[in-house]
Formats: C-alpha cells, structure tokens, sequence
C-alpha cells in the first residue's frame, strides 16, 4: 500500500506504522520536517523528480511525498472491547453499512479518531475497504483508528447485542439524539449516503435515532452525520 | 452556471431556480421521476446521447442530467436577518475564513440548510465562490441557503459585533463549546483546514470555542467540523 501527501505520511511516520521506503520530490519545501522525521525513526528515503513522484501518485495529489508501507491491519471487535476497557470507557463503536465512497469512509475514521470511538466496523461486501484513498483523506487517523471487517453486519449487530450492547441506527425518522441516552455500551450504525440503513438492519436495532432537521434539502454527507452523532455521544458522557 | 446530476438537478428545479435548459441523457433510467418534475415546472428540456452528455459535464459525474441556469444569486448580511426575523429565531450565521476546497463548502452549505442556519458568509478573495462543483456537492441546498460574499471578513465581524452579535471562532484550544453560550445572536467562524482562523480575525472574536479532541491525530475536515459545532447550536436553542 502507498500513502501519499504530507499530512498523511507524516501521521504514518509518527504512528510508527512500517514504512519500507519514502519517496521525497526533489527541491520539495519540506516546512514540516517530514525528511527530519524519517531520518529520525530511521526509515529509507530517495529523493525523485516531479515527473517521477506524479507518475507513481495514485490520488495526483502526493504534495512531493509518497511512502511505501505494509498493507492496512484490521482489528477485531475483541481488539475495540480491550481497548474501551483499558481506558475504563464505555463502548463506543460506529458501524457503517454500506458506505461505499472512500472519502467518506476516510472522513468518518478522522470522526472515529477525534471522538474517541474505539472502533470502526465494515462489511466485506458492497462497501469500500480500507485502501489508499481512505487512508489519504483519513490524514493519518487510520493509523490509529481500529477497523475491523466482518462478513454480515447483522450477524455482527445480533452478536453485540448478546453482549447487552445498544445498537442505534441513524434515520431520519427517529427520536432526536439529544434525548436518546447514549452513555452505556453502544454501537451507532450510519447507512449509505443513497439508500439509509438497510429494512432488515434496521428492524434490529434497538431504536432509530436522527439528527433533528431544519432545512428544505435535509441531506447531510454520511461523514458529517457521524461527527454530529459521534459528538453527541461525547457530549452526553463528558459533558452534562 | 451548469448543475449536474440528478439530485442536485431535481433539487434545482423543486427550488424555483430559473432553469433554461435540461439535458437529459438518452435512455436513462428516470427513477426518480426528474422529467416529469420538469414538465410540471414547464422546463424545456432536450434528450442527448451519452457522448454529449460527457462532453458537456464538467464534474464529469452527470448521472443523466444537466442544467443550464442563472448564475448563483447571493444574499445580503440584511437578507439572512430578515429570515431570522421572519422565522422568530436568533440569528445563527456562519464564516468561512478562507475554506478553499469547494467540496467543503458545498457540504457546509448542506450543514447550513439542515441546521436552518440563518446565511454563510464568504470573503471574496482566497476563498471559494459557490461554482458549479459548490452547487453539485450541496445536493440542492445551494438554492435555499443564503450566501453573502464580503470583500474583508474582519470588518463583516466588526459591524455584526455592532450589532451584538457574538462572534465565536473554532480553534483547537478554545473553551468547550458544550459550555459556551450559543443561544443568542451569533456568527460562528470556520478556518481553512490548513491555517485555521487568521490571526487578526481570532483576535476580533468574542470568544474562542473548540470540539473536545479525544484521538490521536485530532483533525477534522471542516465541513464535518461545521456540522458538529451547528447542530450544537441547535441542541442549545431547542433541546435544552
């Protein structure tokens, strides 16, 4: 896997993910001392020409630095239980059913690592993997994010909920989220930008909850739902 | 201006937007019934083959509609306080201090319109104006959502401040914005995703609020961003 851009391969370094080469654009103003990082975590860099760099660029968009890293590593639902209780938090994880653009999937694991969700869970199928959009546009929060894969979502989901985890799901017909409690062990499931959460999903969740509306258009990206839902749960745990 | 795709052309058209001309592509699946919403309007529109379709687009992600129509019509600071007025709410505006990337503001202006935020204001210079890709990415909200286009931010703040209007800027260390009064008259400023608020615009701000960080990598996209902190107001005015 590449990971290209400056924010990204700097996020990659510092999360000490294992980089088996760093291509660096020769004459690039390196203002944020990605070179000096590299050199200091040991990792190999070569400088290459722009011609070069923009032909081995996957998104065009590399800023003069392109790295070379192991394949992204997913993690189980076991990893994001051990990891809730090593901070003595509730858990909190966000599932997405069927979120297909990688820029939103990226978008949603910089939500997952801002709000301190301690996971991610996508389906195999008829969704995006982690791939090098993703981890581009998630700006390094891949690198820190847990994201597991799982054949069947609602499996997954009627697993959880054996568990005594809430499972809620966002549409646009629920109760306000304001006054759902969100404080206990939960799971948030966020449906496709096109088509919302899927009947059968939906039918097993516990309750549907919405971001109250006050628009004409009423549609907001799947990303941005998640920060609004996600920092609700924040709100509801941290700040009442 | 062109708009392209089928939600943001059928938007288009239920807003009232002036619409010259749709095209439409040869043999496209009309699910959604955008021809019809069309005919009912008394929009001309012409059917074209696939080729002229692409060539045509500009997003390149036409999905079987453009429009041609009037050119983006912005609104006044005075325009967003009549709504407010008419609506009986505190005013709620947004600023945008230098979002470049027209993604963004496309999706904040569909943050704007779900929150029922009152306008988004937009400095004329090392910003982005609401082009064909702003529309395109807004999903209709672009024909409900007041925006008005200042040449200088910092004075836009100085005569809201005049009349007391409070103006809050998001930075990373800023108060809580969960303990920070946002139920009367207010403007909420976003940065660049790069530089944040300029220094001079932070230094005009009533007050400085932030969106708790939990993670590691701790950066929002600033649409994401947007919509967190909106809905907060929301949360404050109407579910408290």
């Amino acid at each position: 896997m590449i990971i290209e851009g400056k924010n990204a391969v700097k996020e990659a370094i510092k999360s000490g993910v294992t980089i088996s080469e760093l291509k660096v654009q020769k004459g690039i103003h390196d203002n944020d001392n990605v070179i000096g990082l590299a050199k200091d975590k040991g990792i190999r860099f070569v400088f290459c020409d722009k011609i070069k760099m923009d032909k081995l660029s996957e998104s065009k968009k590399h800023q003069g630095f392109i790295a070379t890293c192991e394949d992204f590593k997913y993690s189980t639902i076991a990893d994001m239980r051990e990891l809730a209780a090593k901070k003595g938090e509730k858990l909190f994880i966000i599932i997405l059913d069927g979120v297909e653009d990688p820029h939103n999937v990226g978008s949603i694991l910089r939500v997952a690592d801002c709000s301190g969700a301690h996971g991610v869970i996508l389906p195999k199928h008829r969704a995006c993997s982690v791939n090098d959009t993703v981890v581009k546009v998630s700006s390094g929060a891949s690198n820190y994010v847990k994201v597991a894969m799982v054949t069947n979502i609602n499996d997954t989901i009627r697993e959880l909920k054996e568990d005594f985890v809430k499972i809620v799901c966002a549409e646009a017909d629920g109760s306000p989220m304001y006054k759902v409690d969100m404080t206990d062990d939960i799971a948030v499931v966020i449906g496709s930008e096109g088509n919302g959460v899927k009947a059968l999903t939906r039918k097993l969740c516990d309750q549907v909850i919405s971001i109250p509306m006050k628009g004409n258009v009423n549609s907001l990206n799947a990303s941005v739902a998640s920060g609004i839902i996600s920092f609700e749960v924040i709100r509801q745990r941290n700040f009442k």
